[in-house]
């Protein structure tokens, strides 16, 4: 429906007064009657600009009742720090039309199709500030609700690209991977160094991000080995060094766009498959990567539920890959079951460690090792069908645990002789109150117990599997153990471990009729 | 897809940091590093119980880099207030899980149907503050997107009226009449009164809207003859006394909820149907309203913009005012034309006297005469056929001048013998730069001359039309007035008058080929 204007385009000279608040957001304030005066509502658009340097900046509006004298208006402090506000300034403010882009989103909204100039507004204005939450909110339910087609998805990536900064290397073939939605293992840490210990011009400038629901991401395991925040620069001299880097990509700012767009993503838990491929491939594009496997587990606690998603999802992965020039191969894997034992930054470091070391080879190692060999295969390092062997040759060899060695040393990490990750003491065992077969393995109810323990904040907490699914084990056997830093959170895990029993048990008799 | 779980409900104790803001949500602000420790993103739930008191409030987290130390949560306004904190209070500080009713809005996301007792929960939660903007924004978004069907607009009007306050009047039946997306005239000030007047057990406690984006709303013309703010009670009285009032009804606090839901919907102007059913007619509801008729004014300068969508809302209003027990009759009229000449709130408010005082007889008579028709059909104060002349025997007989003068007088206003509104004196006149005869006048560039001029909150300002549709004008001949208080804003709306042109002319040659 209609949008009728809403300037009111007069000026009024008015005095700020600074909230020392830093929210990353450009909110002012005005009192009720002020507010009144320039037929402004909250959320609406106030210009200010500093008539002492000429400073301006475009605001959101907020309404207070009491905070503020007339021909006053409140500003925080980024607002305050655009306008270089002195107390004595005088403020020019005057109330703005809503931008143009604006109007897109209601577009979207209405299910029409975008066109490639306007999302790549849309884009820009979110990168440039220019959009309050609110909008921002409703462009994401938009893009959720209708959906983002091939082409938008493919404009949408481009746009993030051009908002995005980029880092160019001297010499190497660029490789990467991603995994969409899985919960836990950090097969990063593994398949990384294989590639990278291969001598055959694969270079790996990995970023990834830290946990928002899961107990650990890739970022916040890799700190317990090493730093992992660091600047454009630092990751191209230290990639060019070592063949490869594992950093967090929050730090590295990449994507200042597409990082704006997850956060407001966030409450509502919303991310919509196009708006998850054009940011996926967007920061694999701005590190200049030619080849990228893309990990798409399926499993009934993962993000992707079904095989019919996942394979729309690859189909889209590699035709938006091939529209900005790079060469994508999507993977379906099992996600039923966890791909490792652990859950939690310092567990899952250990557990990746270990696997490098070779004191284990299990699930999480098999798959490490298939994405490393898809690589090989895609870069022509191998022949088709022979990239496996050349994985796990590598894994087994020692040369992808020296890999990840130069890595973490490169990083800043300490190395020992034998890269021990020191666990909690403070623990607790989950026993069965069972026998049987396990039938499933809650996967969401486990990270929850992690996160209660305090993990991803607490590095040592978490919850380490004991038993697989299939196993059989008997009333009172250790099913799994909840590690803690903090007694308080250790028993909050606990608590709702016992009473929500993420194991299930196979069981013949469905229902009996008596 | 799935929300994964965010809680981590282990407790740390805090000490509180007032920010003395008021903007009517409940905002706690962390610093990074404690944010981080929770494992919570701006946008999410955090508890803090007051452990002096026992006080609890459930806030909507922000967080910020420099503002707080380490162990300290920044409180606004109102949630000091509802903590009733004091500097040195410990507080209690956990995590909590989003509500349920956040699921409900992923499910309408995904277009499914919500139940009853789902649109009561997302109503009553929004009511009680539990939703924060992006929440109610996204919910809005969905409304917008997948529309409500008949069912569910008939949930969301009894659980608006569940949510609201009630008036209960001794005796008379109450009647009403609501305009949807009209944009200027105040049939309202004609048409109360006539009802008022024709002594058949007809109340009316009309409760009307302040202006969001026109030039003026019924309660801010109403305003220039007499208060408009008063409490329930006081518009029960005043009913009772006089048998109508015409007050502002976000004074009255009548539905508390919908204004939520209301303020929601404006930064992004979205207004989905069902929403508007809903609101309307749980404000009609809440004053006991039996007989209420619904104007849908149709053309391409107002909401409404083709037939079908209005008789899709008319069938609509019927029915859901059928299933609350409200006999509601849906009217189509013609929305092409401005109902009135005057444009802003002492202008409509002179020319609706006018009016009254039997000096004018133009649409917006004729409008007024025809709706109160209708409502004494409905009531069977007249047979069918015969409502809108006993109307016009009232407004003629100067009954209804008497009755409006009642109204003004037990509201506060003053009441002189002419009822003279004085006009600003500060004025610019529009000029034809064409001969011919008029065409079109688009009403929305003339709610924006108004409102650059400075209506609303300017009483006096706004736009005189002197010419009408189909009137023939030579160069030079007024078509319309600016009325201001302030040289700026007049200044400001000439321009844009002089720019934008909202007249224009017939033309017979549509194009010339050479």
């Amino acid at each position: 429906m209609l949008i009728m204007p809403k300037a009111i385009s007069f000026t009024k000279e008015m005095t700020g007064k600074l909230f020392p608040i830093e929210t990353g957001k450009l909110i002012s304030i005005l009192n009720e009657v002020d507010a009144k005066e320039f037929g402004l509502f909250p959320g609406d658009r106030l210009e200010i600009t500093n008539s002492r340097n000429g400073k301006k900046c475009i605001t959101f509006l907020d309404v207070s009742k009491d905070a503020l004298l007339n021909d006053e208006v409140g500003l925080f402090q980024e607002v305050a720090d655009r306008l270089g506000h002195k107390p004595k300034d005088v403020l020019m403010v005057r109330a703005v039309e809503p931008i143009e882009s604006v109007e897109f989103v209601k577009k979207k909204m209405r299910n029409e199709k975008l066109s490639q100039d306007e999302i790549k507004q849309i884009v820009k204005d979110i990168a440039d500030d220019k959009f309050s939450d609110l909008e921002a909110t409703a462009f994401m339910s938009a893009v959720y609700m209708r959906g983002l087609d091939l082409d938008e998805t493919i404009y949408m990536t481009k746009a993030l690209i051009e908002n995005g900064n980029k880092i160019e290397f001297k010499k190497g073939i660029v490789v990467d991977k991603h995994s969409v939605g899985g919960c836990n293992g950090r097969a990063t840490m593994i398949t990384v160094p294989i590639v990278a210990a291969a001598n055959a011009g694969l270079i790996v400038p990995k970023t990834s991000s830290r946990s928002i629901t899961s107990a650990a991401g890739t970022a916040d395991s890799m700190e317990v080995l090493a730093p992992v925040s660091f600047s454009i620069k630092e990751v191209q001299e230290m990639t060019e060094k070592v063949g490869a880097v594992i950093v967090w990509g929050g730090a590295v700012d990449l994507a200042p766009a597409d990082d704006k767009i997850i956060k407001i993503e966030h409450p509502l838990s919303l991310d919509p498959e196009g708006q998850v491929i054009a940011s996926v491939l967007a920061k694999k594009s701005s590190v200049g990567s030619k080849f990228v496997v893309i990990d798409l587990p399926v499993g009934k606690f993962v993000k992707i539920k079904d095989k019919e998603t996942a394979l729309r999802m690859a189909k889209k992965f590699v035709e938006v890959g091939k529209q900005i020039g790079m060469d994508v191969d999507a993977v379906i894997t099992d996600g039923e079951e966890p791909s490792g034992l652990a859950f939690g930054p310092a567990l899952e470091a250990k557990f990746a460690l270990e696997i490098l070391e070779g004191k284990r080879f299990d699930n999480l190692a098999q798959k490490s090792c298939e994405l490393a060999g898809i690589i090989f295969e895609m870069t022509g390092t191998t022949k088709e069908g022979k990239g496996y062997d050349l994985a796990v040759d590598i894994l087994t060899s020692g040369k992808a645990l020296l890999k990840m060695k130069e890595i973490i040393k490169i990083q800043g990490g300490k190395i020992d002789s034998s890269l021990k990750v020191p666990l909690s003491e403070m623990v607790f065992q989950i026993n069965s109150d069972s026998t049987g077969v396990i039938d499933d393995i809650d996967t969401r109810k486990i990270t929850k117990i992690a996160r209660l323990a305090g993990a991803p904040a607490d590095k040592k907490a978490g919850v380490l599997l004991l038993k697989r699914k299939g196993e059989k084990v008997s009333v009172g056997e250790n099913l799994f153990t909840i590690y803690a830093e903090n007694q308080q959170k250790l028993e909050s895990a606990q608590e709702y471990a016992i009473k929500e029993k993420p194991y299930s048990f196979k069981r013949v008799i469905l229902e009996t009729i008596r």
